[in-house]
């Protein structure tokens, strides 16, 4: 990819820029920074409309990817680009956890670098759930909603021309968007999510995860629970939207709990849209189908003019 | 992926599906087969309306990808199956040349997987340039113009319901487009390209292939070039569509040479609509932000009444 389009940052930002690509009526941009939270370098993807790019603010959506993503897999494969493009929206993408640095040159070996990991997918990096893990070794580095819904939210709020962030995300990443939504609702405007593991407490992969991140302490794992948390903080949104595959395997699998979500919105009276799309999976195939849908959900609440 | 769905081949099908995945209003898959022409497995992937899964005859689009790629990139990234799901339209990637067998288990280890390569990525697996190799080792599975406009044209006529067929490619596929529709306008109903090397023999890329595949047979290097073709064989289509990135690397670099492309039109009289796009490079993220205006190109020599 080709930097052939200066959106000039200000002198004194945190972020340096990777690609940046012309990409219907604006740029699709890479960038990466040294986080504080993970203490590791981290990169996302964020959209730009020419509206943005040319310093008028646009609601954003906070786009959280599955297990074994980076942003690149949403970038390239959920066709949001079209829409967002249309309407004047900022599509954000970040990385799934801290990674150790692939580019482990001379100037770039410092401890930082090494991450720590896990042999399984479902645990480690590519796997954080968006969590602030209080066990060692992943205590160091894996502070993902710290890195989220602080550094990164503060980042780009202050980088770029956003009048408002709403949060979605698919699989785990529905499961962040559904937690870090409900728990920090003064930060976004809406939730939406697809195919989320809806309890990550109570899903085999989530076990494992919060096994490594919290141990024992069952007080943690409720606490980074989006079904429990939105048990617990009531109705939030007016409404939120949620997409599943009904020939999704991990559903079948007893992974993404639906009904438990479903439960949790009725105690917290949340309206949900709970859609069950026939004969869709888990793949992106079929988040690239829903996708409009859920940047006009997301429009819907940043109440823009031109949502349709 | 996974096979959830049955679309019902014929039970002495040539193919072996890969995949398939539900995606908008219809289904994405992937084959391989045996091919004669390249002596090798070849893959393809085609995005397959709802109206063609139950047997009914939609235009498809033949795409011939660029340099490095195989069917997945153009698959994953350049967003046609929203239009082609609307449109009811089938789009077909091939790859780009015959390969070497990944798979060398004992079952699998003939000669016939060792395919020739090249270290330059514009010459060998992934660089056929969409034409029959007269010189060794090439001209052995080096045959990707007949395994194209032969092989795999009546393959797809005889497995899918196919209506009419239209040709596109971008860069490297986007000459194989102009080559093809213009040497066999019987087959294809329209053409279309993205960035296309408008003249191989005349390009750097292109000459370093076609001195591999044809050596120093000059009659045969202009038989494969799609500008002496246009020229030589005249008008075939009431107009082609070329969309071109203006801040491409590769056209400041003289690769792609779409004024050579304009001049064989105009000495065709062949209707050339050609765009220059600002700020846009050679990219996917160009790709996608012009793909529907191709699909609408090729629906429209197909005439299919609800293209708009």
């Amino acid at each position: 990819m080709n930097n052939y389009y200066a959106h000039s940052l200000p002198a004194n930002t945190q972020l340096t820029k990777q690609s940046a690509n012309r990409c219907f009526d604006g740029e699709q941009h890479y960038y990466s920074h040294q986080s504080s939270a993970t203490k590791t370098s981290m990169t996302f993807s964020i959209y730009l409309p020419d509206k943005a790019l040319t310093g008028q603010r646009c609601p954003a959506i906070m786009y959280l990817s599955g297990l074994t993503c980076n942003a690149d897999n949403v970038t390239h494969k959920a066709h949001f680009q079209k829409k967002c493009s249309e309407l004047g929206v900022i599509f954000i993408a970040p990385d799934t956890s801290p990674r150790s640095s692939p580019d482990t040159n001379a100037e770039n070996t410092s401890a930082e670098n090494e991450v720590p990991n896990d042999e399984r997918y479902f645990v480690g990096q590519g796997a954080s759930y968006y969590v602030d893990a209080s066990c060692a070794p992943w205590s160091e580095n894996f502070n993902m909603q710290s890195y989220i819904v602080d550094e990164l939210y503060d980042l780009l709020r202050a980088e770029f021309a956003i009048s408002s962030i709403g949060i979605m995300g698919h699989s785990m990443g529905g499961h962040g968007a559904l937690l870090l939504g409900f728990k920090f609702p003064s930060k976004f405007v809406s939730v939406s999510a697809l195919s989320p593991v809806c309890a990550a407490s109570e899903s085999a992969w989530g076990q494992a995860a919060f096994t490594e991140y919290f141990g024992e302490d069952k007080a943690l794992w409720q606490q980074f629970d989006a079904s429990h948390t939105i048990e617990t903080v009531g109705q939030q949104y007016s409404t939120i939207l949620v997409d599943q595959g009904a020939a999704d395997d991990f559903l079948a699998q007893g992974q993404l709990q639906p009904t438990k979500l479903q439960q949790a919105c009725e105690k917290a009276q949340q309206p949900l849209t709970l859609r069950y799309q026939a004969g869709h999976d888990h793949s992106y195939y079929f988040i690239q189908s829903v996708m409009d849908d859920h940047i006009h959900h997301h429009c819907k609440a940043a109440d823009l003019p031109n949502n349709r």
